[in-house]
């Protein structure tokens, strides 16, 4: 940590802020210029989150140069971890692919989108049981009917699946039917439902936040780490900008930096990103270009009768579409598919 | 809901349209100009929510002119909610005046902060005893240890208690120790415990997320609303922008925006909005100028050996002169302090 | 400047910047921690500017503590800066009140104005002669005949005129017209027209541009200052956010923090910054109560056949209104209007 | 446009607006459902634009269905624009690579680029003789005599040659050096300079504003396509955002969104997006398989001595290996490079 002084701070404010370091137990390197006084501050992770400066008389800033994370940097592990799942894997020279619809609305709609997902060449499928929406007014999801007719259509076309866990409450009961438990933008900083999911054995797949930095994801994903679950998927979606055209903005950027900042799995939702059916197969290409270690994308057997996010979701034939013109990019990458 | 077609879209496009809303039980009113055709939809609220139609062939957009909401809003109710909390309230004439630490430390702590607090005219007490922390390595609060300071220092004082409930499962257990409960700016969607709390009998301190725009805000309230519990208090907070300066972006705009589309009360907490103690007196008059109908802000009696936000907190001297400067700009709002 | 190495960075990585910052004629002072190294750099301001080591091997981050502005600060000059323009001012004690059309349409309009201004007490004209408008198939302004109109309506009435300077090419002709030249938000780092302006003897009125921070205002104004021209007025008028319920997010916070950074006086303009009418009067006053100089205020005689900005602007009896109700609240915070 | 009413408005309010449009020329449809009343409005495009219905008394909402621009959409032309210079050309089957430092330095630097940025397969030689800089402490750039020493960088090597037009006044003199002249981000809004550009003959590289919508991105082309100039390139180079880790953040969905909404070229700038070394391969590679019809790329023979974003400038050994491993995914792509 570096502590700031502002322009010609007096030896007394100086000295205040030095004292209040030595009665924390931190070390103090002072740095004088002409002007301007830096202090380095130096001591035990925990100790150094504890101190804050900022209000002290005579302080500009302070600069945290420590991260707020550490067992999901590269620094800690170097080489990329890859979580398998069922005959599935995430990150390691593997295309993960994750599909389905929004929302599961029938026994008949999962298994046709199952069989489809597979012979495309999916490698999970996705269905959302329990619903986060705006508004009360919107369509919840079918709860536990649900969870059952994903696990029943994913064991069929044998697919492991995904799907969003809304409640901490429901966390045994979620686990229970699938294969990967994904935490939702919204919930990314429910730090809670981070430490449950920390003491549990499945694999977690957490978006981004809407308002989220690079560092929260980091910090999001240390808290399932640091409980003891090391199997952790990161999910850009897309964030919140002045842009209206797009849904939210998907920050490819992001997606290489994160690469190289964690040695996690990342892969790229365009269909929450984007929110336009047209944009996803674009997004797609450039999210595998980008170095993603998958994509999710959002497949309904009729959109226009879809409970929620038709319309930014492909029928069928054009997930099949996309999925055979993937193939000589993700090749071109490195990556099976 | 109106559907906007594309410039000179075929006459199929604009019967498959019609088609589908008449399929869902919607009706159809068709506006045509020499290149535009609206469709204007007429159903119920329910069904109009179910409606995804922006990715048909031939449609431009579609734009939504029924609310998320309903029971929030001035047009439901067009006298202002007053929420009456032991002998304070929120809302009708009086200014709120929540005060207190960030994070509950001690019992010295609480009885100190809870007197100058009540000295100085203010009406709550506010204090964490469970803390949303970006980092698994920072301070976590004290708990349910923490909630019995918090509810002795607030009867010995004669002020009603606020807290952060964190986490959906322990709702029972601070709603025995809390007056008032406090949903944080991360849990705005956390949408199982806004369900919870509309089944609860206590009133709700919800916070706007940090990026949650103001129509979400409503309709993050109307889940309480729809629940049953109708004591719903709104908080701005700050938003998150390009701007570093200042911790968040204080959108005080919002909060006369907020005033005139629900009847519910908004306060103000620009110790969070801000995270620099030397705004938080002029944020909070300018709060009371825009017609809030109340300010949090963060006081702590050594504010550099706070556990958490010390730079963003007052200490009791200012905050008793804060509150004294107040008091004839809350006389000239017509406002009791 | 300070240089934070990466982790771990080895001998020769430190070696390196501090070979290149000697090389260049800066002084290096290194503070070593167990994992961190800082080095401090210490040299002229230009020279300090013209190092950019963010991409060295082994650097983690750089971090710039000289500001990017130095004339406009309130350690190079503490006392306000008092702005003064005919009989009118700006900054120390008195209350700023600049009102008039988005657009200058006709003489009858601006002389109605004029009179409607000073009667209620405004002590500037502002009017557009030259309109930066998004489409180009906007109304763009009656340009030299509208600013004779501008003229001629201020000197009637007794009132300094404003107006934005939006070609640099026109600088001396607008010059010759108009008291104060306006630098619109989408010109503030028009450095060209910056320059020109810090040659010319009238005062400026900068608006902040949609996206600066803060820092980027300052140094814009810093442009001018540098330029030998003294007479700058900083004005917020929102930025732009997520949130589109408002035009802008008016941040208040930001005009609170400019007053404790800059000698220089920051109006607030609610009319652009929020473009809802219903929302300017709580505006104006959260401007007054945060400390502001003044405020400007887009007033017609007719808001519903305006060609510009209509629905952001006040009608005569509002504005008077308005200005009525604002007097005990400006005295309150002890200026004059 | 549509003026949404609110609910139960008066027959008095809606007449009053079908009044007001009558007026104005402009035909007025009604659409009335129970509790909402919407107001189709058909009239010419400058009409339409001149009609600002917000604040009207009743009406909640206007809705401009109308889009700020014409000759530049896909609706005006189908076929992709191809815009040829010298040798090279933008769009149409071959990507564009624009290569060069951030600022003019010297002749032997220049030649040494333009032959480097030759042999690897660039097409487009760039360079800044002038420079918008933040702080006016910063290097401003060589002006003229930087102009003339990247002209003849660029004979010499056979490549066309971009430059930035920073002031209005300089436009002749810039179009008789430089085949394509750049409006930089801070420009994209200057409409003066649009205008300007509109007379010339020389092509225009419009870069994207940091805060401007994709729909002010095409307003502001159409402002210089209106004038008379069809040959405009568009480039994303980043919008501002809250995220830090990056200097803004690359908006490629944009990119792929533009492709559709216009016939212009549309190419994409990772360092000026990135603001970091590392993330321009991964950026260019994912801008080829969004679609984009070319990258700019900054290239520097020393960039830990350039006078300018030397942190985002690749070096010479860097651009050409990067350039090698774009050639199979352009091949991909279907573009030749």
């Amino acid at each position: 940590m570096l502590v700031v002084m502002r322009d010609h701070a007096t030896p007394e404010e100086i000295a205040h802020v030095v004292d209040r370091l030595h009665e924390a137990g931190a070390e103090a390197h002072l740095s004088q210029g002409e002007v301007k006084t830096v202090i380095g501050v130096i001591g035990e992770r925990e100790l150094i989150y504890s101190l804050e400066l900022e209000g002290f008389p005579g302080v500009s800033e302070v600069i945290r140069v420590l991260k707020a994370y550490k067992l999901v940097s590269r620094e800690f592990q170097a080489e990329d971890s890859v979580i398998r799942v069922g005959g599935s894997q995430v990150g390691g020279g593997v295309l993960a692919v994750m599909a389905g619809p929004c929302s599961i609305e029938s026994g008949e709609q999962m298994h046709t989108v199952a069989r489809a997902v597979k012979a495309a060449g999916g490698t999970f499928l996705r269905g959302g049981a329990y619903k986060p929406r705006t508004s009360p007014y919107e369509f919840q999801g079918m709860g536990l009917e649900g969870l059952k007719l994903l696990r029943e259509a994913g064991d069929e076309a044998g697919l492991p699946v995904v799907t969003e866990l809304l409640d901490v409450r429901d966390a045994d009961r979620v686990a229970e039917w699938a294969d990967v438990l994904q935490v939702g933008a919204r919930n990314m900083q429910n730090f809670m439902m981070l430490q449950e999911l920390g003491r549990m054995k499945r694999p977690v797949l957490l978006k981004r936040g809407m308002s989220a930095k690079l560092e929260e994801v980091l910090a999001a994903a240390e808290y399932i780490l640091k409980g003891g679950n090391r199997d952790v998927i990161l999910c850009e979606r897309g964030i919140r900008t002045f842009e209206t055209y797009t849904r939210n903005t998907l920050d490819l950027a992001g997606v290489a930096a994160l690469k190289s900042l964690t040695h996690l799995p990342v892969i790229v939702d365009p269909s929450h990103a984007t929110g336009r059916r047209d944009l996803i197969a674009p997004m797609c290409r450039a999210a595998i270009a980008t170095g993603a270690d998958g994509i999710m994308v959002e497949v309904h057997p009729d959109p226009e009768r879809a409970r929620c996010d038709g319309p930014q979701s492909l029928d069928i034939p054009a997930f099949a579409a996309m999925m055979e013109a993937l193939r000589p990019l993700a090749a071109l990458e490195g990556k099976s598919l």
